[in-house]
């Protein structure tokens, strides 16, 4: 079970504490990213040249690995990273942005999962299809499955690789073994922002570095992703005004709007 | 000629089928690309790995093709990716930023014209005059020529490749062989924003996506740009309240706007 | 002493003149630089391929390297773009961003310190104290340091490489030698936002080239980011509306704004 309490000491913890977290993140988000990451209180670096991920991710609180545009040095430079993290004992987030598209992703992702135990997978519901090696059918990076659907999926992989799969839709579904937390804030605007499903994974990796259970730091995140969400959609007339107002959200939120909005459901 | 009627079918046929672009941009825009792409309801996808392009080129309904920050492998992904779209017989938009600026890009955007049969060249008027041989004495990646000065160029590529030219500038010209169609509408507010003449590019390649005339899909893309930018003109306060204001007026763009605002001329 | 007569007169020459600036930056703040080059009047240009930087610096009347995200293609860029620009009498303005965290950072810094005569470093505390081989504890590229404390480091690194130091804190400090500014403008929600550093670099490189003092070039953008950033935190509800104010803020600034806010001290 997720709690009001809990998710608010996470979030005071990341604020006081100002983890650092290495991100590997794609070209497209990185601005976005670490703009999130700042606004929750977190301190985010972005480096990816095989010369000094290890020695960046030995500093890190946290390491966050996004495959959103990938090409030879930057997987060269991932699997560095993700080596360095494992002899810290820091927690590394995965998000196989795009797995199914391409072949290179799929392959790129199940590889890291196969070599560098992350402790939490975060995608969509397309993308937890095709690493669960379901039938799915994806369309670049948007998905085309709800969460719902990538259910099963997300239970095998979570058995096979003893890791969180924390799934992102209309409801969010975040799997851990039997256990099963489905979060149910955010709004239809969301899709329609680039680099968001990008921001909950970095979040993920803030609250993964202050709280010791990927399970509800997973959760944690996804919720006050969607309690921002929700928050900056009140106040937007558009994707544009919207991404103003989720950074303002994530930067003054407080336990009350937590308490007032959080949508949980835990199995 | 170009209606309000036919641009908003266009601009309803993509908030219906939400076709995937696919982008290799520079690093500049890719976020604002993606955003503005996403604003007026089409799917982005940015990709440029040489393993990858191909594969997701065929995935796409267009593929947009930007040289703004070019590297080696960079230019190898957008052969392979430009090969893929012809083989598939989907629109390829070339967005020859900075051409005349220096060699490589001059050379790269002239051998992609020759090789790849794009559909739509976009762009200023000093990288149109550079890519006809005039004189083009660019700058940086802003023009010192206005559309009109390129017009003569912009016939000549036009004949030469078989292609629509679409000339940005106060007032935009389009050109398909001996057909040409001005649009007036935009802000002098625009050229202080990074990115929007990318962004046009991107949105050619989103009504291109949907409409068998490039000739049209150019116009129409212009079209809704200076539109979308007159609007949040007049509530933006400078450069940085514009951007938000843009994304939300493609988001909200309504025929209505359309109608009160176009100013079109075909010849 | 630096005057507000001074800052406005530069900052009228760089609308009027809008000099090209070549920005060999990094991934995260490309675009957020070139809107702040954009906003403030002046004409951004980002180029990083090896095969382009010599002839794209040949038309910059500045160039900004800026080692934010490394790799040895771009290592390789910046002593070419940076032998271009000594040799056409240019103003270098560099930004060792996470010197101190990665020995890659720390030696590249100090490499193009040693071979190229930047006009201005422009860093962060953390960072001058680590290139002033002091005790520079890095975390990330964020500072644990503030300016007061690389005061020494700073008049070091000066006097070594006959240079302008400028270190950016809630009070920026611009050394040259024994000479000392220190502007004393901003805001506490700065740092929550990225690049906002590095835009301060490029906007240094902006009033370096049309002022032949880099001392004074770089007090006077401290200043204007300074102000630029109460005027946007005056409005802002938090780090996402904050950007937005701030590109505006740069746009519409004008010599009354300067007047009624300039907090320097010179000894």
């Amino acid at each position: 079970m997720i709690t009001v309490r809990d998710i608010w000491r996470d979030l005071e913890k990341i604020r006081a504490e100002s983890p650092l977290i290495h991100n590997i993140t794609n070209y497209v988000v990185m601005n976005s990213t670490a703009n999130a990451l700042l606004s929750i209180g977190a301190s985010p670096v972005m480096a990816h040249a095989a010369d000094e991920v290890e020695e960046m991710a030995g500093l890190a609180s946290a390491l966050v690995i996004n495959i959103g545009t990938l090409s030879g040095p930057w997987i060269e430079a991932m699997f560095k990273a993700a080596g360095a993290a494992r002899r810290k004992g820091i927690p590394i987030v995965l998000d196989p942005v795009g797995a199914g598209a391409t072949g290179l992703r799929t392959k790129t992702a199940l590889r890291l999962m196969d070599e560098n135990g992350p402790a939490i997978i975060r995608g969509n519901g397309s993308e937890i299809l095709a690493l669960g090696q379901a039938k799915g059918e994806t369309k670049g990076v948007d998905s085309r499955h709800g969460a719902e659907e990538a259910l099963d999926a997300a239970r095998a992989i979570s058995k096979k690789y003893g890791c969180v799969v924390s799934v992102s839709g209309a409801v969010d579904i975040i799997v851990d073994g039997e256990r099963t937390i489905r979060t149910a804030n955010g709004h239809p605007l969301m899709p329609r922002v680039t680099g968001l499903g990008c921001a909950a994974t970095a979040l993920t990796g803030a609250f993964a570095a202050v709280n010791r259970s990927p399970f509800r730091a997973a959760a944690h995140a996804m919720a006050v992703m969607g309690i921002a969400g929700e928050i900056a959609a009140e106040k937007a007339a558009g994707p544009g005004s919207f991404q103003v107002h989720f950074l303002d959200a994530l930067y003054v939120l407080g336990e009350d709007d937590i308490g007032s909005r959080l949508k949980v459901e835990s199995v």
